[in-house]
């Protein structure tokens, strides 16, 4: 198994109102992901809101992550931002901090050529020197991959991986054989939108980027595990209990979700960094409804 | 003249290769734009590259352009932030520092509804304390606003003006109307997009948030006044010499030419932030060719 296979589960980054890390919370939240077996950690991605974050607090957040989980499971940390500058100092840092991976996407503000994200890839993974997954999200970097862009950048030594979001079409079969055949061999395709990881990987995605698997690392393991396997039937039954979940995550945003399932969990209470708003109440007990399939022995 | 009005010319923000502010070049470009007397200045906008900037940087930068031009030309300065907490404190300061307005674009990384933008308009205004233009700009921002939030932001009581972008069906005078009849009086409606100037001046537009104006403010100024005399004639010869320039715009992005314009007239080799890159040589050689008509005694 490679870095960026199986389940890599992305925890949120606790902030407390002073804008503080909650250190020993985000520690709680990696001892249940390393306890379930997860097969890596995705620190500072999207879900760990690393967008809202400064330089330093990404840095100081990455560095209780080591102290938690360094040598039980793989870390994979997020570097992206609005510069290459900030983007290469993360990566170095990330690297001298003990990470095992970088996860790159290219936030944007004014919109980006190709030329202009090859350059900062290649700039960022350079600076890093560490295994690095290309994180292709255009619903939060406004930017779309198109297949040569990922071809000419998985040609860069250390650039390992793609996580894709999930296809229009949901022809995951297709997709993967059209990037494989532009891609070295071991160039990892992977996917993330929690909704469509059991068609993902039952039809060969090397890895689930999973945001629910952040908080609910136990349940999330077992659809990785039966789809990994090719046991449709179980992986269904599995994916079907997260079904009214994922409704709510595509209601909301599976980012806004995540801090009221937490709370729901009793793992502590955090909120969203504004703007972004936490659910109502009535949303709340939505998602209180939708968790209850999960937390049964049943999955 | 309300603040919101007339020609309002956005200026570069010179960083040099150690990502310090050029100060001294900062104030030449604002210089020129005083010189020629456009109605404000917009300072830290999208061109003077606002996003790519730390909040100590947006600060430094504010102050040395308020050392410049305070009480020569009313300055109204970018805020916005991925997060509410930075774009208050960057209020906050502008105020403290002696801005006349800011202006607010809905930066985001996850996508934003119209509550959260409300409340952050709301928060940013409360602690501004100055007049505030809402700067909806979907291109950069990747939020677009419904007349109905413009109507719900209107009623703040310092959110005075909406600087729009160019309407699809470039029906100026029906945006404006529609508008109009939703927001208080005085409210003012006016645009970026600087190839749809002219028509949005001459449709009634309340003021021009103009790129160009940042290094060429003595043209915009002339398309500016012909337009607002209602001037077609005029206003139409002058816009026909921007022409190659705003092809140029378009194809490239206007912030990307800008820098090339920089280092044409003259005036210093600036660079944008990677991963944005500089115009290739063959392309700076079509913005030398464009720049001609605007630099003779004609215009």
């Amino acid at each position: 198994m490679t870095l960026f296979t199986g389940l890599s589960a992305f925890p949120l980054t606790p902030i407390d109102d002073e804008g503080q890390l909650k250190s020993e919370l985000l520690q709680r939240f990696l001892e249940r992901i390393v306890a379930a077996g997860a097969d890596s950690i995705g620190l500072l991605g999207s879900t760990g809101g690393y967008a809202y974050l400064t330089p330093e607090e990404r840095k100081r957040t990455l560095r209780a992550a080591v102290d938690c989980v360094a040598g039980r499971t793989p870390l994979v940390v997020g570097v992206g931002a609005l510069t290459t500058d900030v983007a290469e100092d993360l990566a170095r840092d990330a690297r001298k901090a003990g990470a095992d991976g970088l996860l790159l996407a290219p936030m944007s503000y004014q919109p980006l050529t190709d030329d202009e994200v090859f350059r900062h890839f290649e700039a960022v993974a350079a600076a890093g020197e560490l295994p690095l997954c290309i994180y292709n999200n255009p619903g939060t970097t406004k930017f779309t991959f198109s297949p040569d862009l990922i071809a000419r950048l998985a040609e860069i030594s250390n650039v390992a991986a793609v996580k894709m979001p999930l296809p229009a079409d949901s022809d995951y079969a297709g997709e993967m054989r059209s990037l494989r055949a532009v891609t070295p061999d071991g160039f990892a395709v992977g996917y993330s939108g929690d909704w469509g990881a059991k068609d993902a990987l039952l039809a060969g995605g090397a890895c689930w980027y999973s945001v629910v698997a952040g908080l609910l690392p136990e349940p999330a393991l077992a659809l990785t595990r039966a789809s990994q396997a090719g046991n449709a039937a179980e992986a269904e039954r599995i994916d079907h209990a997260f079904a009214p979940l994922w409704a709510l995550f595509r209601e909301f945003g599976s980012f806004r979700v995540m801090f009221t399932i937490a709370e729901i969990l009793g793992l502590g209470r955090i909120t969203p960094p504004r703007p972004i708003l936490p659910l109502e109440p009535a949303s709340r007990e939505r998602v209180e409804v939708a968790l209850r399939p999960l937390l049964q022995d049943a999955v």
